[in-house]
């Protein structure tokens, strides 16, 4: 069984309305709402008044009706009555609230704010039958450059370097004649005269998923001994500072948010999508024994029946994509009949335990009015209610599948990161954009693996563009390939270690090539020029220069692509 | 007669180029300029002191030679001394002087310095018989966030909205947990996190028209004791936060600065303005008798003798326009030899009382130094000059026309604003490009409406995109065609109520459809897909979906436009 | 005999690769190396410590190995530590360090800090043998408008103007009201509501580039008693608030730093820059004898031996250029065997002493980790390096040449700023693209003069959309052609005197023609419509408006391009 439903803010609409929201969810199969996200000023007025009478009337009407609730803490969106931690942008400028997000994560007084209203739920709520899942705040993403972040970014690098000169030694202080005496002198990335250090700007982002995974963390433990499961909802996207990698270890359950950029190519894009989660789902393995969290038996009990069922590492869910249309460049596109139930099938094909969609019912007003909906504005008896009702019919009982492949295909959030840093080589990388584009030359279900996943047990492991490249990722991928594995590696690979600090030659022994020289521009987007050592070579421009090698290492093989090919599959074959 | 001049800023020369001026004024057949517009900082060096005599000088050459006055206020303007009351950005920039419009009209400190030099120049020249008109300020414009900003708004909305949960309703503030418990929470719309609410800027633009009306009201009421009629001179685009429909009923002559933006379509722009500036004129309907404001008659005394003979609502003119010259995307181009000619005689033929320019005689320092001017840098002897001379002797001696049409289409300032809102359903949309595009295919003279005019006596009214539409505005759609009155409506109106909130099904009954989806893109800007219950299909699409419907509604007929059609002429027919 | 060499940052390496790049400038023929540029944080890693043991050892190695040091001062890229003097945007933004260029020339604390530095590294190292120049600070650049510099911007207003008075003529604020009744009312143009006045921005670059320049000179003077050559790298570009002219006065060498920015015109790009540098060094004179300015003795003694064969003026030098490719559009783009061969050609065929690059060995961190380099990441065996170092071998013992020619063009960075202004008659002239189309379209080497060079002995002058002309200006011209000259103008000059004014017909004497209007667009970049008075009609076109014309005058002759014309050539042959 599959959860399907999506995000329901009853809190917009007189009761009258929910009483019709959930005879229509009844009718479309739905058995998960989300509620809850954007409930703050509602649930909490004033600083000193609660009030969940409502709240607990809905709570109760969806137990009545069978359907489970994924109650969110809604601290993404703090009430205009939180003045006191509101963010402040790289240029120095104090945000106001009036819209989402306006919180900084460092703040104690958010902090405070945060916890107390999650603990006020919490405790109301913990043993309510209709919640089966805790939603925590919402897209984590606020980047705020304040003196609260200033201070605890001091600390983050404190404890991530321990002394000043591994600093400087590391952010390579010495160019422009940055470096710091003490931690005390380093601020965040704020607006400069000319271009930021990159390992600096990293860092930061870095810090900044840090800091915000602490507060999910916070929350998490608030929630926890209720024994629901607790997530919280991935935001995708290049501005996005969260290390998803990482973040996937701390929820029960790896929740995305999924929106496709184009008609055309929304399937793509989700299968992409899906891959991904599910990659950082099994690379996150079984939930962590130590502590209150929860098991994975309290889990599997809590969701569907189906959701026991799920073999290997932890569970993943689409928590919200748009019902029937998508928005691209500015427009909010309509998807042709029987193209949502093609996004549900591809979500669940790759082994989504849930589907959901944002959100339940289109709101009237708010900078979000014309999302798309389950029940739009024009009412039930309209295509997108009527196929999304048949969406759900078709797919609720189904089990999650769990797809298996031989072959995987490396994303690293923190190569992305390092792929938008100021003055590179060149500003015609779109790292995000490649690897999507190798995803579907790979053909799908894929495994998408964060770098520091286990690759045993893979045939081929591709990794396009990997940027940045630490000790232990050029480890694992040496030892995947001692032990027998095809590793297809490309150009403007290894540029960097993790601290963005140029790393010549380190992939030479592995490919079996010099690299002499990095030239992007010239009519390709990229091409290393190399001079072969041990390795192969398999193609080659018209000039001679080598375009492809292969490398035999240990029992493995290396194949390398030194340029952007147009045609990418006579190299996707494993080499055994 | 016609008023027939040009903005004079004789504070700019020596004297000697006045005497050289004015006779070059009396071979244009000039009978008005304005003065002053600019002037605050030579009438009022310092704070303390004031200086006439200079101005004394020009007003009487004027009267010694014909000429009217159009006497400014220098309130738009002013002087690097003015530091208290400076505008601040939506990002809380504090501005500086050194431009034009420093000033925030909310500031007590500009409210009381812009009484000060308007009364001084009030009780000096009341009565100088070279002063025909008071021109208030100039081109209200100004949006500023400051905190004086935000008190007056919250005593706007104070008096909008009586108690917070009728803002809160109407803004639909449970969107992001944006409840206020209190007005003194709301702030204008500053930068934020990530998109605002619509009806919170939308409201914030209405404020801020009517806190630069209120100001503009304070100034004509010292001026009014001359008996002499008062305007401002409208600013027209889609940044201007000013509700022209509104402020036209507290004008004595609307006055609008008219400044094309191509030089191919600067005619059809040009007939566009005007239509719409007499639609604002006539249906602000006769000067209000209440309270010390001129009567017409006193107003019919001061202009031409012709002003008399203006038939029904209130007069208008063009204030400014540039002399032989358009602004077409960063670059000044000539017109051709006649099309300065064709312009005036745009302008009169739709009513005009005045034609006036921008400005008499170039500037040779400051920022617009490059604007063209009727006596250009090169003096009187060029193309510039000789032809506007010869608009003079060709226009000077006419009477206005009043223009007649059965026809009318509504343009409604509001709406223009609500189709800057982001994140709307699509960005293709451009609302003005579209009103002119209508314009054009009616043909012209045509009466260009706000949405409050009346309607009576139109065979047929065009209201393209309106999207905003309050009650009243759909009562008197219904009431007009009720009564026999042939409507055209399109696609994407009526999509929310005057507060942004979304309102389907609000047209179903006057179209005589039900409206299923709203859908911009695929093929089209934007297609509603209806299914017709009362209304008959007149055109259809390949895929057999409606794309214009007719409905028989009292008296009158509705057409629907469901999307963008190619050729609007078929549609343009009043049924009877 | 060629300086040869480039920027040297030890202080980003181990001493160990100390000795290694020794060796390698060794085998490059490397006779000059820029020390010292970032290292104010090695040299003073905190306010009250000094460390000059890494620097003395650096200096005792280029010593021993016969290559020279230009040795810098390193107060462009102040550490961490300097909070106290940082720059301040045009938004108010008080920008942070972590990048370089992070000061205000006008702030006391950074004179203080920056002279301190200095001072200490002149007493340390004024006599140490490797020394062979000194390079102050690093491409002065950096604009701010924090209070100091409205204080210090006061100052020189009252210096150039005297009273307030003569400050409104020349800023012509009449316009907008903006008069100032006394100097304390000046701002810097910071961010302001609409346009800014252009005479006002204009001053505030001159102000910018004097304030640096004051700065400049201040350090020179520290340094100076060791009697070496002193000069600073000029940063080329439209953003730049230096006038290289006037600069150029004031040092020993006029040091260039030259990025061309495509591959396809990088050498047409290098002509155009050395034959200004040229310009600029040549029109300088011999260097200022008052003082204790270095000597031409003293200067020619520094260097290497070929440097006293310079005649006349003051020598010019490459101080940075890339090795082997070029930032184009974003992308760092290798150039072809052979092109830094003939890069380096081109500068010491036009004359260049010195041809450096920047810089010698790749940093593995910071910022510009990506910028070429002589030693790049992969190490010397590389094409980079091995063509450099023939490079080396090629030209090190070339003498540079002092190429003549029998024409110049005027090139004028204040008209480059002035066509920077907002709101021109056309925002589709570039200045600075067009001369360097004027400068091919010549043929090179040719020179490239300030507008205050002597002209004597030229044959001919061309000087494109001359848009700022001084009275100086206008009578060198005049004088140069009543002598017998040739001069070539072309539409859009003389359209205002130094501070902006428009002055019409300013020209019309000299160019024996009435220029009745001044007309962009329309078919061409911009036309200047003239009826000819003395004037001989050489071109026109198909409506028969006059595009070339010839006037003589005195002995000399004047053409005149009424507009861009396609094919420069038939007009720049000097008529004698």
């Amino acid at each position: 069984m599959i959860w399907f439903g999506g995000d329901w803010n009853p809190e917009q609409w007189p009761s009258s309305v929910w009483l019709s929201d959930v005879e229509l969810m009844r009718r479309a199969h739905v058995n998960l709402v989300t509620v809850g996200v954007f409930s703050w000023s509602r649930l909490q007025p004033t600083p000193e008044k609660f009030e969940f009478g409502w709240l607990d009337e809905v709570l109760d009407l969806l137990r009545d009706n069978g359907i489970g609730a994924c109650l969110a803490t809604p601290t993404a969106s703090p009430p205009p009555w939180f003045t006191d931690g509101l963010p402040v942008t790289a240029d120095g400028v104090a945000l106001t609230y009036g819209s989402r997000d306006t919180y900084c994560v460092n703040a104690p007084a958010y902090l405070e704010a945060s916890s107390r209203i999650a603990s006020a739920l919490a405790s109301r709520y913990a043993d309510h039958p209709a919640v089966r899942m805790w939603h925590v705040h919402n897209e984590y993403g606020t980047t705020c450059y304040c003196e609260h972040c200033a201070v605890a970014f001091r600390g983050w690098l404190f404890r991530a370097y321990g002394d000043p000169e591994a600093l400087n030694a590391a952010w390579g202080t010495d160019f422009w004649s940055q470096r710091y005496a003490s931690f005390a002198e380093v601020r965040p990335p704020r607006k400069t005269q000319y271009l930021s250090n990159p390992a600096h700007v990293l860092d930061y982002r870095r810090f900044v998923s840090d800091a915000m995974l602490d507060h999910y963390v916070r929350q998490r433990e608030i929630v926890r001994p209720s024994g629901k499961p607790v997530t919280t909802n991935f935001a995708l996207g290049g501005w996005v500072p969260v290390d998803h990698a990482r973040w996937s270890r701390e929820v029960d359950v790896v929740a995305v948010d999924d929106y496709p950029t184009s008609v055309a190519g929304h399937l793509d894009d989700r299968a992409f999508v899906a891959d991904l989660a599910r990659g950082w789902a099994n690379s996150a393995g079984p939930p962590n024994s130590a502590g209150p969290r929860a098991s994975a038996d309290a889990y599997a009990g809590a969701g569907p029946d189906g959701m026991a069922g799920v073999a290997g590492g932890r569970p993943w869910m689409v928590m919200e994509h748009a019902p029937g249309a998508v928005l691209e460049q500015g427009v909010v596109r309509a998807l042709a009949e029987g193209e949502a139930m093609a996004a549900a099938q591809a979500y669940v094909e790759r082994g989504a335990v849930g589907v959901m969609y944002f959100q339940w019912r289109a709101s009237r007003s708010g900078a979000e009015q014309w999302h798309p909906a389950v029940v739009p504005h024009e009412g039930p008896d309209t295509p997108v209610f009527h196929e999304i009702a048949a969406v759900g019919a078709a797919i609720v009982g189904r089990m999650p599948e769990s797809p298996a492949d031989t072959r995987a295909l490396l994303y690293d959030e923190q190569t992305m990161w390092a792929w938008q840093s100021p003055h590179l080589p060149t500003n015609q990388i779109d790292y995000e954009a490649t690897c999507r584009r190798w995803h579907r030359a790979l053909g799908s279900p894929v495994d998408v693996l964060p770098v520091d996943a286990p690759l045993d047990g893979y045939r081929m492991v591709a990794a396009p563009l990997l940027h940045l490249m630490s000790a232990a990722t050029h480890a694992a991928l040496r030892s995947y390939v001692r032990a027998g594995g095809t590793l297809v590696l490309t150009f403007a690979s290894a540029l960097t270690d993790e601290h963005c600090r140029v790393t010549p030659q380190a992939l030479d022994d592995l490919l079996g090539v010099r690299i002499v020289r990095r030239r992007p521009g010239d009519g390709h987007v990229w091409l290393d020029e190399v001079e072969p050592t041990t390795a192969k070579v398999q193609l080659r421009d018209p000039e001679d220069r080598p375009l492809v090698t292969e490398h035999s290492y240990g029992e493995g093989l290396v194949r390398f692509l030194a340029t952007d090919l147009p045609d990418l599959d006579p190299w996707l074959t494993p080499a055994r």
